[in-house]
């Protein structure tokens, strides 16, 4: 499964070298899970409201092209492995045919002590939903 | 009583017309309020670990002359109105002798379910303390 | 005229009160802004690049009820006073059927050296889109 | 040469989860770049005044413990790879013994029109301040 989530730059994004800050495409990220999460089945606010988090244990992004405002970007997003404690999503920024940026972000399975569970067995329902979304790289 | 908190302009709160984005000075305003509740006698985390919290319910700034990547600014805070549900804080943004920006916030004092309380009768303590760090204008 | 832009609250927005900081909001006029001037015939972006900018002098937000991660705000925009050297923005965002929060915001027009220029002789085109976009409150 | 920055966490930079949210610290690897750069001899504001800029062209960050409010972190941080068209930062974030997290920065060197520069030609007294400053790993 992949999802594709529109978001225009807004000028609060941009920095004085007339380009959108790097540290703005984590948070676009974040915002096609939200996305991601949803079509998927579960949303990431049930999550949190069965107990369940997903803090980002890794981030890596490549910047290739600069986003600037006035674009409107599009965020493919990918689940591409699963584990009972992990789950890694895979993004690509596009503008067009562009790609401006590529991504990863790792995730842990926590409660909400911040401390490790296991999908498969706390959350059975979250697991099998998030399973069928994976799509192998 | 008056708190100078001082802050380097950072990259990442610039835009892309090459000054400090207006949403930052809130910001700002936060991390000076901090400095003050500490000097205070209370410190904001204090509070909240005590089951008090105290949102933002009214802002106002005014911006005089852009910040600029490569200033360090100083912010005077001021505490100017205090009741049993009310703080009022005062901020003035300054880089050497010019004044940057003034501003303005107004705080409620709630509980951790974000309902109000009565600060005297729920929290004496830091009524009391707050109630002596107001400086009328 | 007015305009409406539908922003879902992101994740990164929220803080640890567990509600959207209040610092957000400043940013969520500004790309309503975005969309306000796109509406009236000439974007923020066209007027950048014809060599005008349009930074805030003040702002201002009430506060009345917190928005959360899972909503979908929309902001309503009107341009409620317009002079060869100003421009005032009010601001309501709504969730639902509540308002949220109501916010202003004054603009000066000014060159790319950021001093003052007259919108009326400078850039009568701009000036007469805004002048027929300005609603009386 | 190593360089350390003090950082007092702010509330904005927390999410409802109560931490620091993991879009933080790139702006914080940023804000101790401001002071590594200055520390080996060329601030980063003397670059730009030069027509150089260093954009981010790859980001990752291992987060091992959360970051909250009311923590001072340091940054420590290392040039460890300098090239005439690279440069590649290694971050740590300290909070008393503890390491919170982990981070690299690999940045092209560019001119004003964001167009690859050879430092050592083009900028040699930048290019030799850096190699002085780099740290093997």
């Amino acid at each position: 499964m992949r999802s594709y989530t529109e978001i225009e730059v807004r000028y609060a994004e941009t920095d004085q070298m007339g380009i959108v800050h790097h540290s703005v495409y984590p948070i676009w990220f974040e915002a096609a899970r939200t996305h991601f999460s949803r079509e998927m089945g579960v949303s990431y606010k049930e999550m949190e409201n069965m107990g369940l988090m997903l803090p980002v244990r890794e981030l890596s992004v490549k910047y290739l092209e600069p986003a600037k405002y006035g674009d409107t970007v599009t965020i493919e997003t990918r689940a591409v492995r699963l584990t009972p404690s992990r789950i890694l999503f895979h993004y690509r920024v596009l503008c067009g045919v562009r790609t401006l940026a590529e991504g990863e972000t790792l995730h842990a399975w926590v409660g909400q002590d911040l401390r490790p569970v296991n999908l498969r067995k706390g959350f059975p329902k979250v697991y099998e939903a998030a399973f069928k979304a994976i799509e192998e790289p």
